[in-house]
């Protein structure tokens, strides 16, 4: 792979050409056009379309080759048979990177794929470096693109997360459910066929990328195994790998092959490898949001010892069976934390919520729930490596940081399932852009947090 | 059990005390009583509290014996203490259900046990059935009950779901969580300590309500594994009987107990029991949600071949992988159905669709998308049990209506999986409420459809 610099430049872009922007409101060139500028890209922008001279209010030119600056970025949004044209124009440009978002390669079979090697041939000869084709393209909200979920353009703060997937349906939906649930980006990008770039640089690029914390990728055929193997191995090493491999099934390797081209493999074998090389795997959607969630948690847990405080009988009854589902434990809280419990809540709720673990605080006053909240947590956070909260309305901004401060005095992870629907949504999404991890059931709080104690074990051991 | 008219009573009191309810805004008894007006309850409404003469605006009574008109429901929220006293009153004045929300029972052993047992003879004297204690009591949308979703009473369309839940956190989540996604109810009630009135009461009830078409239950412990067992087998025989059994583990029974005073048992054990009775056994609040918005569906599955319609590759590569881990079949279509595909599609989609199964549409245009989505259903419903659809943006009150029709000329189910995060959330909702399933990933939407193949199996053993 390139060094490090070279590939900053393809989510930070200076100047982008827009291959294929036009007057027709639907084509996918024009689509991404209007939402680079509904984005805000700072960077320069330019339309290429030998048809048109001006698009969406920008000068358009015939080719790229007729654009008086250098270009970093291109998006090529044409039918795949001018490909080979448009490519040998950028080559001959020296643009850095294109991003070929057309179908019909080597998905479609040997056809296809004579079609993407000429297409790749081209490219090499100017040092093109490719991303596709059969792609959605990139998510850099530090540089404001968004070609991925372009239909809604308004999610442009950064964070730890960055995502490579093989799928634009998948990807489009991991930044748009994510973002709603909290989770901040710092590079997503939908890699499609992987001519050139593969899911592989990508991890190596996210592994030293600083912006990025936590790193998740959708794969549905892995062409080189131990080299994949290796690359999320090395990965791990720094960071937390998230891998949801897909095309498992015989027929979804089938439609994996058609889809993008593929060679799938068995999900168990291959699931068993990425464990053993500490890459934490996922198998679908809600696990990789959740799990992502879960590591943009600045700290990890030190052990598998888990206190569970609810303000809700059956969060403790759900949060301790899948507590033990997955392997984590919950202590009894020693005799010293108990008379503690018993003496913060004193004359606040009934003398009948046993302080063993789970604590039950029956239903808090809204008054001093946070309060109730951190103090208990302080008090179990003595003996325990990490706390879950079953709440039924904490979830603004004085509890956010006053959970932030606890989590990062004691660091051990606080994580929190917000039981009342209603205004669940924007408090999730609160909790989790402040690293505190927010679930929607006790049952994926305690999955995430297994996780990230196989991964801190894991760490451990290097 | 009651006759089923004596039940529907509870359900649809014509008039209701609330006993408890005063000035003070945070009291529960003020917040139900707030909630009943809120709702637009249409029966006679009487608070009733000694130490006040009016609250919200309403006349307020000494003790119910003061009120002059028969009362069918009362609900006690009073500290437990006074309870026995109140009961004596209800029971004097031939109450005939009294929900008792307030806690303080056999939750905390046997003291509480003796005073719950107290309250109960108290009860029985005068021929009042109790729900409770320790519960959040009713929602009852057709009657404009709701003290569940209390802070949430907007909730007032009718629909074919019944719930029971031995939590009120659980039973508050299910309502207001389904709800959202599409979920209407026919009656829910959080059943607490079941010291009178049972789950297996309920199963009992739902199974002959006509309202219901399907149910759910929240089970923490069984105290008479056999008879429950027998009452779920026969509701089943009946209608889709959905169980959560809680308290699997060591710690989740002993939080179990101490919550509503229940024994847990070994939960794969119950499961196995429940499955060979035709019961449908779910293991967190997401499966309740998606089984019932899957069985609301007014046609069962008649095998397990499934037609899986894509407009997104990453969508048929996960639901591919999920049929197979669910037991479902994908079969290849016939040649015959596929010439009638490339037929349908020509000229609308690229050919290097290949129309096997899964049918991938690539990207419908957005003005012909809910006709080639219905057409190409179709086309497969010839050989095929039900369709699983995973789209983009088909979720408008049109696609609906079209997807009914040909569900119920096929008399086969449709099940969706909206593609699109953002505009997501409204069509889920209203495709459910259609009695279109609508599910968030295509793994969800493959487990609800096995646990339909199943069912339907079951119930043709019969």
């Amino acid at each position: 792979m390139e060094n490090i610099q070279e590939m900053d430049r393809l989510f930070n872009p200076a100047s982008l050409a827009m291959v294929g922007a036009s007057r027709e409101a639907h084509k996918s060139g024009t689509l991404f056009l209007k939402s680079l500028l509904s984005c805000g890209f700072k960077g320069k922008l330019y339309p290429v379309n030998p048809t048109e001279t001006e698009v969406l209010g920008l000068k358009c030119y015939p080719s790229v080759l007729d654009i008086p600056d250098e270009i970093d970025l291109a998006i090529l949004a044409v039918p795949a048979r001018i490909i080979p044209k448009v490519m040998a124009e950028c080559s001959q440009k020296r643009v850095k990177f294109a991003v070929v978002h057309s179908a019909g390669f080597s998905e479609l079979g040997p056809e296809g794929k004579a079609l993407e090697n000429e297409m790749l041939a081209v490219a090499r000869q100017g040092g093109v470096r490719v991303i596709g084709p059969n792609c959605m393209g990139l998510y850099s909200p530090g540089a404001a693109i968004n070609t991925i979920t372009f239909r809604n353009t308004s999610m442009n703060e950064v964070g730890p997360v960055a995502f490579a997937g093989q799928s634009g349906w998948v990807t489009e939906n991991v930044i748009e459910m994510g973002y709603e649930r909290g989770l901040r980006f710092s590079k997503v990008v939908s890699i499609g066929n992987q001519s050139d770039l593969t899911i592989e640089d990508m991890m190596e690029y996210f592994a030293c990328d600083p912006q990025t914390r936590v790193m998740a990728f959708y794969v549905e055929g892995i062409k080189r195994g131990r080299e994949f193997l290796e690359k999320a191995r090395q990965a791990s090493k720094k960071k937390p790998v998230i891998v949801w491999k897909a095309g498992r099934s015989e027929i979804g390797a089938r439609a994996a092959a058609s889809h993008t081209g593929s060679l799938a493999g068995s999900g168990t074998v291959i699931d068993a490898a990425l464990v053993q090389g500490g890459v934490i795997p996922a198998r679908n959607l809600d696990e990789v949001i959740d799990l992502a969630a879960g590591f943009a948690c600045p700290v990890l847990p030190q052990g598998k010892r888990v206190g569970l405080l609810v303000e809700a009988g059956g969060g403790a009854v759900a949060g301790s069976d899948a507590a033990e589902t997955y392997g984590l434990e919950l202590p009894v809280l020693s005799p010293e934390s108990q008379r503690m419990l018993v003496e913060t809540l004193k004359g606040i709720i009934p003398p009948f919520a046993g302080p063993k673990n789970p604590v039950d605080l029956v239903w808090a006053p809204a008054e001093s729930s946070t309060r109730l909240f951190m103090e208990c947590s302080r008090i179990m956070l003595r003996e325990v490596d990490a706390v879950v909260m079953v709440s039924y309305s904490i979830f603004d901004e004085h509890f956010a940081q006053e959970a932030v401060r606890l989590r990062d005095e004691t660091k051990k992870p606080i994580l929190v399932v917000p039981g009342h629907a209603t205004e669940r949504r924007e408090g999730m999404a609160l909790l989790t852009r402040y690293g505190i991890p927010a679930l929607t059931l006790p049952e994926r709080a305690m999955k995430v947090l297994a996780a990230m104690v196989g991964y801190s074990e894991h760490r451990k051991q290097d």
